[in-house]
């Protein structure tokens, strides 16, 4: 995989230069992307500036956000050869850093289930997950050192693990949603994929003008960890619950006093709501879509938009008040449980066969609704080879600890596998 | 003007067709758009449904709402000519209710302070307000029966405070903004200019799918009252105290016994803090254009937004921070003092003279921050005759008790009035 921080050091050590760099990633697309199909276009053509912190580092950007010198087609033949005016503003502040928006990735059609033809790089003949299928998988195959996605349900998180690399959902509104394809304005959120968490958080901290959410210079010693299964949902596989377990040994080995934590009843009942808020607002801001193509949606769309009209106001403000209960008890159990992080799946197992499907996102809805940082980091494989994630969840706001656990465990599980 | 509900109840009644109902505003503007300039464009060839609860409604479409049948060109050459391919959802949901979206409505470039070249029908040579200044001007000239207008600061009750029509901002997040050029994602409201209160609700009610909004057929008793004059602010003109007195006057007359409230200092704080939220959110919502258009911003936001890229992270977190305090507390200072709505002004006095200025938006900012509803009724004018604006607000969530007291209101004033 392309690392954004290896490229970055070279560059800052004038042994290559941003052109060199962004070259890069062409040539692995030309490549790659032929077997792969994580792209819907690249632009043949970038203009490469030398200047800047992110200078040299090519960025897919899913295909539900805005690009004015590239089409913008939210994976759906409604939008085909669309040109919007104007970036959307996380593709205007990586211009703006240096980094070259080089390609579109592709996307589930306005990012819910309908799958992509984007192949799993780590298991060909497996889903890449989705929605934000083709971000995950360009960076797996090694094309491309940063990619955007967004997250309602599970986008980010999901596609990031089953493809084998990191994907980073921080705290609700801290990168904006501006130009981005709406699909829940309760829910949507940005997200990055990248090789190491190291890389995640450099890009993070750069895009938002935050530095202390990069990984800090000095060893911030061991988190307390408290480790959370959902039991109120249907069980993971054995395979990804080994990998959580290793995670658990390794973590206990380096000090660690890991906690079992079972999240209170309000936590279930919000987690079984985040379909009612969704699915209003998704009736609302696909409304034109819905009335005027219907037939275009895709299948699992069209249908799941004929359900979502019955959804009443009175059942959405009641689901929101119980998120909004939700949210405020969160940083309560953290202190009470004394734990600065959760750990817990990523997903219920490794990428699905097929591609029917773009897999369960059982343990991340609950996650999105909070609006809390949620890292994934690779933990090693399944027997047959596919890549496993652990889940690092932090209270809103605290991406900086997030970041710094998924680096934790990262760490300790690359010396497991070494 | 041009009443909804009495188009409504003439189609209803048979006497009138939806077809005719439009062309009575194409008439209108006819008429009186060459002196006005509310409209940046017209459908000249809509099709009129005969059918829905809207049919024969025809709406203005502040120009920084997509509409896909007509340009969307956000008060900025950075704009010309552009076509969105989706309606917004708002516009989506009238065209579903059998309502025309028959025109797009003059705004300051993207709703911000650089004015229109729209004149205010109440008082020529005066600003009709901003940021939507052809909504407000259109239902002041009789030209449209509804109009969509957004709030960032104080876009909709005062313009319509100023042109002498009803302007509603509902809770924040009521009416969807998918769709809405942002400005700031924390702020950004969308709202309804109607010649009447009665009508405002209905459309509303309607757009929402919420009955309960409108006003009830039977007398909802006397709402108790909170006077409030945000005394953290600059004074507001003598005619404009005079006018909140003499609906003080009309509602001790009609048997309520209104108090007077200050402000904790909680909410000027806060008020004081709504730029620092805007701004922050401005510099990233419109990064590509001031990226790449900045001299096409208009002089006034260009400036702005110069200063805006100072806004640390920092300032915008503890911005945050105290709103959310204020928003919690809120609800206790309804409690405390007893009171189902707070009557204010809705603008510190008249339209003011030229086409410089906007005018000013102090009354408004807190409140929409707040996210609660408010609604500016006309209650009469200066010695000059210019249109003067009370604002009645209410609760988070508790736009009927907003509605039904601003229908108190309007009623009292037009018996006083008679």
């Amino acid at each position: 995989m392309l690392s954004l921080l290896s490229l970055r050091t070279q560059i800052d050590a004038g042994t290559l230069t941003p052109y060199e760099a962004i070259a890069l990633s062409q040539a692995a697309i030309a490549e790659r992307e032929p077997e792969v199909r994580a792209l819907v276009c690249c632009n043949p053509d970038p203009v490469v500036p030398e200047h800047g912190p992110l200078a040299g580092i090519a960025v897919g950007v899913k295909d539900i956000l805005d690009t004015a010198d590239l089409p913008t087609q939210m994976g759906s033949p409604i939008y085909a050869d669309w040109r919007p005016r104007a970036d959307a503003a996380a593709v205007a502040r990586l211009k703006r850093l240096g980094a070259v928006p080089l390609a579109k990735t592709t996307t589930t059609a306005f990012a819910f289930l309908d799958p992509t033809g984007t192949r799993n790089p780590r298991g060909l003949g497996h889903t890449p997950g989705g929605s934000s299928a083709g971000s995950a998988a360009a960076i797996a195959a090694g094309m491309l050192p940063l990619a955007l996605g967004t997250q309602t349900g599970g986008s980010v998180i999901r596609p990031a693990a089953y493809c084998g690399v990191v994907g980073l959902k921080p705290s609700f509104g801290l990168l904006p949603t501006v130009g981005m394809k709406c699909f829940s304005w309760t829910l949507d959120t940005l997200g990055l994929f990248t090789a190491g968490v190291a890389d995640a958080a450099h890009a993070l901290a750069l895009m938002t003008g935050r530095p202390g959410l990069d990984l800090p210079a000095t060893d911030p010693g061991m988190p307390r960890i408290g480790f959370v299964l959902q039991d109120f949902c249907a069980p993971a596989e054995p395979e990804a619950l080994a990998a959580l377990e290793r995670v658990r040994d390794a973590v206990e080995a380096a000090g660690a006093r890991p906690r079992d934590v079972a999240l209170p009843a309000l936590f279930a009942e919000a987690f079984g709501l985040h379909g009612t808020i969704q699915d209003f607002e998704a009736a609302q801001a696909l409304d034109w879509e819905y009335t005027t193509h219907r037939a275009n949606l895709g299948p699992l769309l069209g249908a799941h938009l004929d359900a979502a009209q019955a959804v009443t106001p009175a059942a959405y403000d009641a689901s929101l008040t119980v998120a909004d209960r939700a949210r405020r008890q969160l940083p309560d159990l953290f202190l009470e449980h004394d734990f600065d992080v959760i750990l817990t799946l990523s997903a219920p197992g490794p990428a699905p066969e097929g591609y029917a499907s773009t897999g369960d996102s059982r343990f991340n809805r609950l996650w999105t609704l909070m609006g809390v940082p949620c890292v994934t980091v690779p933990v090693g494989s399944t027997a047959s080879g596919l890549p496993l994630g652990v889940q690092v969840i932090a209270r809103l706001g605290d991406d900086a600890r997030a970041v710094m656990a998924a680096r934790l465990v990262e760490t300790l599980m690359r010396e497991a596998y070494r």
